[in-house]
């Protein structure tokens, strides 16, 4: 019953685009097989063995057809007709190329629960499909009538103890139940004759409208995945891993993207469950990131100097020049931001496309040569300028957005600057802003592409989702999701909008791809930073006195402390625990980037999303030209 | 503790952009007042006292400050906090110049449930607000903590029995958790402070996200919220009625739209509520509409000979000839089609933005006095061509994507065409297709648009909402929703995606504006008339041979009746009682709009949509440059 190799497949309703386009992603990002999704077939003007050839020339299996429903319990005439079309679908499978169906539980109104029906029509159903060569995967659906946990399903299976009838595990029918994975223990690995995956947000909602919406790829929800997929490897089941997604964004994203992120989700969920049983896996652990060790922004001419301006004006100091290119390094505490202004080379190619941003960063790992060696295995390219192979001093990713993740092992570090830039001559006049560290990144994505950030991040380098959050913004919502390390020592925030125009799309709109949109500063008094900020004339973003005003009702504040805060301009959040955090930000530069200063108390953890708003729309103010009248 | 008039208003949180930009659009649209929603005068920089004068400017009364969250039942220095509070929003609604404000029932994880403490904590507000002059009302969250039932929250106001305290209802939170309106007669109409109004969808789902993302104007939802506005009229409340809406589109919809469709729907459900207690109402009871008398193209040279070409292959025949216009017209059974080649006037302005379309449907009415008289009180402007007021021979109505509706009296129809056009002789060659009447008409629009649809059609004619689908377009997922006369005499469905291209949204993103796309053709043999459009040589959409194996599977058909429906492309749907319904899709116009030809049997009341997906897919082949390569 089992297929002997373990394979990454992916079901063709998952994909957008025509049967012949879904087949053709499929087969480019490199997976094995496909289930052939019924629907899809029946549109497809292709016939099966039209389709059969197709599989053969792109050296795909087809490993599935599914679904086939309302097969089991029903009385009389519906049965027979019942038998009549399994007939007929074992004929067309023939055709196909394919040895698997699956059966899921019936819905049909005028199916009857009693178990003894059930297995005589699943042990007569075996005997015919015996005689076809075929397996046959019994499914339980979340929404069954009477079948809709697996245990049910398998205590048919067990029952009908045929050859030729199996049990499909899928894991948003098992997890969104919240049926224990442990439970799979009971079934022995040969009698399973299939395995979907598919991952979800953590969402409270019916179970159908659920799946039918939301499903995405394991390692973008909030499903024990990787733990279900342990406890079916453990069974021995070496078959084939297969995804089985419906998500109303991915019916309109590029199949190649949603079948490159598939492919990967696959290989990271498998190394995660081998990892929970201690099997040997096929790439590196993840390494943490240790944190972020610089920023890189490309710009020239006239941007680089007033760039360099900006970055003086919030407290950074200029400290070297690279010994043999464009390349400035500005420095503030533990903070690096670098201005590429070369007119070569990479951050000269993103600045063509991007505009003046930030191209690059770079972060400190224990083993860089791991973290290679895994996004090497997660189908993640490594950056190599052309024609300079193995020429880099450092070695680079391509992040989703196309820039770049430079990794510098830990005990590097010291002498990294040391090596490449030459010392300047420090400005004594230099006012500091008494900035730490960098608390957290804030990307800017392609709503097309928010599920392939953190997919990204996740799987490379073992970041933890936090809860989402819907910020509102003046022209529309925000989704944002935050990631981050185990210890916190790097975080990143990814936010997306359906907007037609928002801040953080804007550049979006304007062609640009998604990218980094700001910096967030640790600062360990707010108040010296700001007044730091201050003395050094810095442009700051000036918030509304009504939040200030409705601030000091919220919470018991001080106060002088309330009084300093909106003079500031400082923001304010405190968690269930009394838990507090400061914030302030710059004003953008060309309204594209900005810097955030924070202060975190008794280990506050979040990001200050009740002010976002209030963020979103001071900064909407700067924006004149932002939502045209006509639109009003 | 009542405002004497019945008035409309709109919370500010219902409309995209700034706070003056929501102001603005609010009363552009003709509302007497808004709630001012916390966040929204937080995140702006207008002083409270700026924004009472910008709404004294606007004409715009504050009829409501909210939301006061987390005051009721809380132990110690957080009942002291919650009082402090209470008391500086008390000034600030000094500043703003409004006497109300919304106190929701608390979600608080201290707030202690214990009866006689919240009556206690709203007596002792009472005094303060009495002192202030402020009315308080209290709002049963459909998620709070202890009160979550408008029941529970009158029990406690009445309990209080203060002058400053009063219950707000809101549909909301009161239909989502099914609580029966009827129960709304308890009390008194002097004890309710406001009325807030929101539709939404049947979906099955957690309360607070549901209400957070999902909900619309009355009208656009499956809420009975005429039932609940009734009860409260019934009260002899006579306060405003305001719409607190969130819903993630309309927060990155043009206000102004938003806006317009909320002043109509609360128009709407008024108007609904008073007849359903027989209340006398400020408009005419909506008519239903009889039929669709004729549908009108716009197209001109070359196009509009094709176009007749077409109209003949599928069985049309040209019966008349405007007496003075470039207007033909083209008959079978009781379907008219008018070609309109006119150079000037309405059909060429449309033509002009739309390229060769349908410009206008006629619908036959009882009385259209009344249906003008309806559409003028619900905003709906009538169409009026420049510089020939009272000049319309037949009076029309402007639908939302800017095509005319006109009206015609059923009793005049007999004299209509006479009238207008010169017989002409009929091709005695001519074959007929046995259409007879017109079955429905299908609209893609704007996904922006989608809901402003259903709220035209359903309050201005009283058409009825069908269950909604989903359909998938190769490119896509596309959100379907039926309307119809209670007796089915008109039916149309309004489509819309949010794919890029999708065939259904072709149009619109080449910037054309949505409009109807499709028009389905009654036949009372579905075989005769395949035979006379063969006969015709009419093209027609080929449906691929996988999708009548199936059908064979699915449904016990009669051989010879499954191969003719293959031969002939006839799909096939059945509903659970075995009502059957058979349709066949013409090749589309220019890829713009195409014709369908139904037959139903039994009662089939849908619209064949488990076959609509077979459908999206043929018309895909027919448009190789539907997806371009790159998004592959």
């Amino acid at each position: 019953m089992t297929i002997s190799q373990s394979l990454n497949a992916i079901a063709t309703v998952s994909l957008r685009g025509t049967l012949e386009e879904k087949l053709k992603a499929a087969a480019a990002a490199g997976f094995a097989g496909v289930e052939i999704f019924e629907n899809d077939l029946i549109g497809s003007a292709l016939s099966p063995r039209d389709v059969r050839a197709m599989l053969d020339d792109l050296g795909l299996a087809c490993m599935l057809y599914q679904p086939f429903r309302d097969f089991e319990g029903l009385p009389g005439d519906l049965r027979r007709r019942a038998f009549d079309r399994a007939r007929a679908k074992f004929d067309l499978m023939e055709e196909l190329g394919t040895d698997r169906i699956l059966f899921c539980s019936s819905c049909h109104p005028a199916a009857l629960g009693e178990r003894a029906r059930i297995v005589d029509d699943f042990r007569e159903l075996g005997g015919i499909a015996q005689e076809r060569g075929i397996i046959v995967g019994y499914e339980a659906l979340a929404w069954g009538r009477h079948v809709n946990d697996h245990r049910d399903a398998w205590a048919i299976v067990e029952a009908v103890d045929h050859p030729n009838i199996g049990i499909i595990l899928d894991s948003y029918h098992s997890l969104s139940r919240q049926i224990p994975s442990e439970s799979i223990r009971a079934i022995p690995g040969d009698k399973i004759a299939f395995v979907q995956l598919a991952d979800a947000p953590l969402l409270d909602m019916d179970l159908l409208y659920w799946s039918r919406h939301f499903r995405n790829l394991p390692g973008q929800g909030g499903l024990d995945v990787a733990g279900f997929v342990a406890e079916i490897l453990r069974t021995g089941y070496d078959g084939p891993l297969s995804l089985e997604i419906f998500n109303d964004r991915f019916r309109s994203n590029a199949a190649r993207l949603v079948a490159e992120d598939g492919h990967r989700s696959l290989d990271y969920v498998r190394d995660a469950a081998q990892r929970l049983i201690d099997q040997p896996t096929a790439m590196p652990a993840p390494q943490p990131v240790l944190g972020c060790e610089f920023v890189e922004f490309t710009a020239d001419g006239s941007d680089a100097a007033r760039l360099g301006s900006s970055f003086a004006s919030l407290g950074f100091t200029l400290v070297g020049e690279h010994r043999h290119k464009k390349v400035t390094r500005w420095r503030q505490g533990g903070v690096n931001l670098i201005v590429n202004a070369e007119p070569k080379g990479f951050a000269s190619a993103y600045r063509a496309t991007q505009g003046t941003s930030i191209c690059a960063i770079g972060v400190r790992v224990k083993d860089k040569a791991a973290v290679l060696a895994r996004a090497a295995a997660l189908g993640i390219k490594a950056y190599s300028p052309e024609g300079r192979p193995g020429r880099m001093a450092m070695p680079a990713l391509r992040g989703v957005g196309g820039s770049l993740i430079y990794l510098i092992d830990d005990h590097e570090v010291e002498g990294l600057w040391a090596r490449e830039f030459d010392a300047v001559e420090m400005d004594a006049d230099a006012i500091g802003a008494d900035v730490r560290s960098i608390d957290h990144l804030a990307a800017v994505v392609h709503n097309d592409e928010f599920l392939s950030w953190q997919l990204y991040w996740r799987s490379l380098f073992g970041l933890e989702a936090r809860a989402a959050q819907d910020v509102i913004d003046p022209s529309g919502l925000v989704h944002s999701q935050a990631l981050q390390s185990a210890d916190g020592a790097f975080r990143v925030t990814i936010n997306a909008s359906d907007a037609r125009e928002t801040l953080s799309s804007r550049f979006l709109d304007h062609g640009f791809g998604g990218g980094y949109q700001h910096v967030a500063l640790t600062t360990d008094d707010i108040f010296a930073t700001a007044k730091g900020l201050q003395d050094n004339g810095a442009a700051m973003l000036e918030i509304p006195a009504n939040y200030h005003a409705d601030l000091a009702a919220r919470f018991d504040l001080d106060e002088v402390l309330a009084a300093r805060m909106a003079d500031d301009g400082v923001l304010y959040d405190e968690d269930g625990e009394g838990a507090g955090f400061w914030q302030m930000y710059s004003r953008a530069f060309d309204k594209l980037f900005f810097f955030e200063f924070v202060q975190r108390a008794k280990g506050y953890g979040g990001y200050g999303a009740p002010n976002a708003g209030v963020r979103l729309a001071a900064q909407n103010r700067f924006r004149p030209d932002a939502i045209p009248a006509a639109t009003l």
